[in-house]
């Protein structure tokens, strides 16, 4: 089959031919490809940026963002058909470990991530496992949802972490509203009713925000403007909670000045050291929660979220031989949206 | 009425002469001080630390941790007699914002905080308002119990804040075993479960430690020696949570590679800045969760342990116009357990 | 003024002039009545029910769903302005006990409950305390919100109760489309994006109920065909939540087979005996959960949501001297909406 | 090997000859029996009273708490080697469902129940899953802890989940020092320092009770004496949780009079209805929390607290063979403890 590989570090991918994957243990399924999102964390692998934590040896193919159809699977698989419709929670989970029996997979003590530290789906087909397959509602397509498959989902977890300590009348405030941060709204809209305040550094991306429901835009810039322009919207005080999409470039220490006492700041983007005097921090008695991606169970609320219609994304769709184009015009800027593999 | 106050920065404390505190408002209450605890936050005070956060008025009277018998009361003061043995909450708090009527009333919106910023207990008198009263159990006197008012209350806080989501197995770090640090173990020994591992650069602070119940305890000292001692001890996973009751001279640095994946490192001690890569904090999915004094109702539950005898406090206790042996005392390191004034 | 009491029961309410309330205490504030709810519990009342249980000496005043403008205030209150518009809290909260330190003053141990066991606001007056009243947003008037204070708190109450655990794809019944049912539809659907099933007797009220954003709608009949319907929109599975308005006529016995495994069964209405077989409790491990009216601050919230124009009320308004008329038509079922009576 | 069975109802067991269990799927694993736990359940099964519930086939192998030696495993288990010690949680569960993936492994929507529903544990092996296994701490052997597998688990479930909100001060009352109860006064004393009152009918259970650490007890009897006396130590409040470990001969009706407003009321045990009046759940805001066996991570730490030595429980050791007087034993009262079979 063909698969688009990392060769080596600071050079192209490759496009060459592999063996398809087989079934090697009874809980593993192989899923036909039919959409695998292109994430800024594919041009992170290729500046060599994660070669050290994930130990992954090349080549190997990458995409962590797949959905597509069952293909084969493994004697001990249960509840899912050839053919069925899925998405593919990122993480190859053992489902033993104490972290995987409380929901939270992604701690898994044995997991694997295609894509990241094994063949992912810049491929006609990929292996995963059993456990982290979700089925898709009818009305969803795997080029809809396959970039819901790591940023959206990271973005739902982040959210629904949030939201779920939000009231009527609170404030929150989204730091950056592109590839997550339009998702994030979304499922703040859906799922709180707490007034939500979005901040770009980009006029279109708040214009987007604007339509997806943001109560509140405020342009960032250079300087605390645009700070004291959020603290007005609260009443001065801050907002109950602050979602950092971005994490880099001096986001952090404008965004825990958008902060209440007692207010939770939700780091989710990663660049930048997070650096503040622990006397701010127990005086005012705020906490920083850390976000990584979401659990299955998270990736099956989305699910319904998107087959509800209140979560949608917009896609640029590539041919899977297109790949260096989708690459370059995501490193451009250029992408309307998430960009997509079909093989 | 003898107080001792505060006249000038960087100059010694004086004994002086002022009229007693009035009843003023109807929910004031004016308390005959039994006891007032010394604290370095007081010597902080007198370095000038505190001057603009505060903004205090000079002269006034320090000490913000205190215990007596009610004196007098305004004319709306129900459930509290003459005579009544209390302890103060260290704040006068409003009762009428959100916070306060969430039970976070150390987040008021309009309190004050007497010693602070107003009149405190190096005193004779105190005033003080209903809110801020628990009476004391019989068993109980207030040289016993004026310490537990502001530092025993902060640990109090932060280690019931943590065994909430403790679990039998669960490995918790008490970096400290000081003078909150202590008190801290004999909470979590009688809340919770999970297995508490004490570390401190002093070796009889962790006999204390061990005596007060630790399960194990591990000396400080330069390097990363006694980091891998702890993470042994954890069985290389790190703990679930890290009460940090130092977090300077590179207590944060440390303290947080002993945390395992998705653990809260609770932030007590000040003094250093806490300085994390963002990539650190979302690739484990850790939180640092900021803590204050605690609340009233945490402190009726901290007294309730006081009486049951699961929480004891070492004292030594000085005629309040030895106030300056007392401070000298405690900045010498001589104090053992917590210097006590008594008028 | 002139006041609407209750002079015995099984008998008429009656038109007769009072002394207007006044301050009495630092804390008390008068307010104009600007409109009074007319709740069916007034009819229970007057039928006596409550004669035991509240104590109250007749005649007094009843009327418990209260807003106006602060007329006069004791000297102690404070953040409050005579004029301002305001909703009343249906209890006088003590503020000092546990329970309202803790938020769940409606468990305070030193309450009143005017228009239950002191004068209420089918007048022209009420006497009510500081800790009682909620600033209007602009938007709103009294007349739009007073039958808010009561029922719609314990609508809101519930709801976000329920809401704290209800995740996308949970389903949650709601049986009862009425006075309360149908604001607790407008806060289920602003504040969770769980699937709304919407259970009544009646076809006028399921109408209502999608009208206003119930996902489904099933209409109550003799037998359990209804119970199969709302059990086949959950895929046989039943609700993660059951939220019972009525709880009368054999409710709780057909609700509760609706309920899945691990699900919560909220009561709200009351009539009729909870009389389930214990081991039906525990194999199937499902809870029962108690509602009572909300607490001052999920009124503030639930004012939030009608300032944001999420909850809106039909009122049928009389004027305090048709109070009669009120009633009747409420008995006869002829109210659209609430009742509401303006002086 | 021997087994003993159910061959019909009303009829005593039998112990035949039967063929060891085997390996049929790759997450299979065979454990060699070291003791079954001799429960109260068993004699209901003889009874019939689970033949329609369960629906199992004659005849079958009871017995629903094993501990043993892992004796052969499928090609797909991990983590486990022959030879390991091991307690088995009662249920073998999927691993997939969403319950499963939440921790909630008791409501798995594919789960079998070995002794219930299936073959159990009064044999000389077992078939059970990989999932299902817990390897016991070197301190621990099976004799000691197969009766927590299944009892003692379900006290710890409950306990546990009391224990996460009561705080010091409150009451909790344990209804019942039997086989569930002498485990649950042992877990709330570890986890927890709500101040704990037992109630039984029995002054032998109290004694020990007693020992086990227990703030209070209080004889049970006709009448209501024994509430007035629990409402007294309560300070006439009543208290925070009730935990009914008995619920049948009308316990539920007394235990509710001793719950506080707004508290939590546990069903554990089972045989009468819960008969309460809606408006007196309303108008108190208490709740009935359904309480079912523990899931696999409360299995863990129950582990751990008795690996720490915070949980033991009196045994009485019978051979497989003589399995007739262990339920003649059980039947009479004459069991100190618990009845334990070894093979």
């Amino acid at each position: 089959m063909r698969v688009v590989r990392v060769v080596k570090y600071h050079q192209n991918l490759e496009l060459s031919d592999a063996p398809e994957p087989e079934i090697t243990s009874p809980l593993d399924v192989i899923v036909k490809i039919g959409a695998a999102g292109v994430c800024r964390t594919d041009i992170h692998i290729l500046e060599g940026q994660w070669a050290e934590k994930s130990g992954v040896k090349l080549p190997y193919t990458i995409g962590h963002e797949n959905a597509g159809w069952v293909h084969a699977k493994g004697d001990s698989v249960t509840g899912l058909e050839i053919g069925d419709k899925v998405i593919l929670h990122p993480l190859v989970t053992c489902g033993l470990c104490r972290a995987c029996r409380f929901g939270d997979d992604v701690h898994c003590e044995n997991s694997l991530f295609p894509g990241i530290n094994t063949d992912g789906g810049y491929a006609e087909f990929i292996k995963t496992g059993a456990r982290s397959l979700i089925k898709l509602d009818e009305k969803l397509e795997p080029t809809d949802v396959a970039a819901l498959a790591d940023a959206g989902l990271t973005a739902y977890h982040v959210c629904a972490k949030a939201a779920r300590v939000l009231r009527p009348g609170n404030f929150v405030v989204s730091i950056g509203a592109g590839g997550l941060g339009h998702i994030g709204i979304q499922v703040l809209k859906a799922i709180s009713a707490a007034t939500l305040i979005v901040v770009d550094r980009n006029k279109n991306a708040l214009d987007l925000a604007k339509k997806l429901g943001a109560d509140h835009v405020v342009l960032a810039g250079e300087g605390d403007e645009f700070v004291k322009e959020v603290l007005n919207l609260t009443g001065e005080q801050g907002a109950e909670a602050v979602v950092d999409f971005v994490a880099e470039g001096g986001s952090t220490a404008t965004g825990v000045k958008m902060l209440r006492r007692a207010g939770n700041y939700y780091v989710v983007g990663y660049g930048e050291n997070l650096n503040i005097p622990t006397i701010d921090i127990i005086s005012t008695e705020i906490n920083f929660i850390g976000n990584l991606v979401g659990s299955y169970n998270d990736l099956a609320e989305l699910m319904v979220l998107a087959a509800q219609g209140k979560v949608t994304l917009h896609t640029s769709i590539y041919k899977l031989e297109d790949f260096q184009k989708a690459i370059d015009d995501l490193s451009a800027g250029k992408v309307r949206g998430r960009a997509i593999l079909v093989p």
